[in-house]
């Protein structure tokens, strides 16, 4: 057993956004923060689903700017490490400059899983600013262990404080992830952390495989509140953890009524598992493909089913969106 | 990795019950019975939630006589055996003689999991009468891996065509899981199935888990209608296990039209773990307490987790029903 302290990272406002159109309100991210933070969640990552500066037409508008929501948020925040994401290409180190200025102390840098060197100076300039600095690999199904291992190297030369690996599609089962993570484990001496999704059901028992395999950072959010069939339910989560002896510091009691009370009500559909987004964990591909598969299916007289599958089968990855009409217009010639 | 046949058993139509007050109707039997027996599910179960004539003030009224509904159902099926649950004390053989004249083929006696020995002539009758006899263990986490094999051997010596081992209260890890399985592999020779309710987000997890160690007969049920959380959703599963290569014979496209078209239509509330059902799988208490806790609570002051959890201290079964309101009382003495 991983004697560890476990650090739970809540993602509710950042992952979570994706769930609820980008429309979190500063009034919510206060009321979500506050809860989180009482219940002993070490860090909260709070910016567009995309991560800072994702508002625009192609990933979705925010209701309220994301600096405003930091800003709150970081008013009544008084433990926990206030977290935004970044992914380069999307968001600056002007953007992030900003949200440091509304109070953010932490920031993970993500990329696809084979682009570490492009966050390269957004980490070192955050470790430089004083930040907690998190190198985060995307799509992590897409490449072996050895692979996430060469990349991570390179998160740890730029300075991170830890290297956490993203399953974004729900695609992993528990094996999957424990080759990874105990991978990273032998060949990283940094600490390494988890992000799940729910798209197969399996979230749970990743996150718990790979803390055996000796992860000690768990991203989750209340209610599994996320893209596709969202991530690992938090106060789930935390109740097995705590019945399992493992040392997270939350209590799970505090998260429940968080889930309940705070998060449940402002959520705009039940994060269940439905067939588009079991397809998404089933083929691999990420879920902001979906909302253009479901276009581009309606358009060419498809099945969402068939065109997803067959950006699996091409190995698609996000960024690639523009693509989906291209295999849907292809898919429909050779149906005729 | 297990190269059996893996036969995959739905009750929908039965474990679902409970999760939309026992209201099916006989054409809804209909359409998803042909719909599974059409995607290849070997066991189509279908009963009232607590097992054939169950119909009561105490456990919940059927909308429609489950005869009819078994029936109806039985006219469709074309592959697939109808199966019923029978629970000794609840249904008698003068009732799973009936549910025989209306079609079913497949009966599965159920007891808590130390009291095999009151199924023995439900078991001995159902074999003579020429069903497919199956011994289901329930609430298997309050027993040993001896003490279920010990009591598995009571239902071989019966005549049990498959032993059935029954995470009724959503309690156990995969870790749980692979210790019964595999004690009850090494010591029986007859095969292993296994249910599982998602009260920890587990069941996909445990059900592979069971597979793993040997259990080749699964249960699930389209959306994971049930009672509690709900049980393995039957549509992730089969996609899961067909990616892993295990031989089912269920087309499991075909099973999430069957989930999105036909059952989630009818579905009273989504299938989501909130904060009642998480504590029932924290604290191992059977689903039914439920209700009565919830209306304990109100009467005495209490919140529900109050309650569960000290029922799960006190080791409370099913048929204690009678006993939440007086532990209700007791824990609001204490708290004046």
């Amino acid at each position: 057993m991983n004697t560890n302290k476990i650090h739970i990272v809540d993602t509710t406002l950042r992952d979570g956004s994706h769930a609820v159109s980008h429309s979190f309100t500063a009034d919510q991210a206060v009321a979500v923060s506050e809860g989180l933070d009482k219940a002993g969640v070490e860090m909260i990552e709070i910016s567009h689903g995309d991560g800072i500066a994702g508002s625009s037409l192609n990933y979705g508008f925010s209701k309220q700017p994301e600096m405003e929501l930091i800003k709150a948020a970081s008013g009544v925040i008084k433990n926990a490490k206030l977290t935004v994401l970044l992914l380069p290409g999307i968001g600056t180190i002007e953007d992030l400059r900003m949200a440091q200025e509304n109070g953010a102390a932490a920031v993970r840098v993500a990329t696809h899983v084979t682009e570490a060197d492009i966050a390269i100076q957004h980490i070192s300039w955050a470790k430089q600013a004083g930040l907690f600095t998190v190198g985060f690999l995307m799509m992590a199904h897409m490449a072996t262990p050895e692979k996430i291992v060469e990349q991570a190297k390179i998160f740890a030369d730029a300075g991170a404080d830890y290297i956490n690996l993203a399953d974004s599609a729900g695609y992993m089962t528990p094996e999957d992830v424990r080759a990874r993570i105990a991978a990273l484990k032998n060949a990283v001496s940094l600490p390494i952390g988890f992000h799940s999704h729910n798209n197969l059901g399996l979230s749970v028992a990743n996150s718990l495989a790979a803390v055996e395999e000796g992860a000690t950072y768990i991203d989750a959010t209340c209610r599994g509140l996320g893209a596709g069939a969202g991530n690992t339910q938090i106060e789930v989560l935390c109740a097995v953890m705590e019945r399992l002896g493992y040392n997270t510091g939350v209590n799970s009691f505090a998260l429940m009524d968080v889930a309940e009370d705070i998060v449940e009500p402002l959520m705009q559909r039940p994060q269940v598992i439905r067939t588009d987004s079991l397809l998404l964990g089933y083929a691999g591909v990420y879920s902001s493909f979906l909302l253009h598969t479901r276009r581009a299916a309606e358009k060419y007289g498809l099945t969402p089913r068939e065109i997803l599958v067959e950006l699996g089968r091409r190995g698609m990855v996000g960024g690639q969106e523009d693509m989906i009409v291209d295999v849907a217009y292809e898919l429909s010639r050779k149906g005729t």
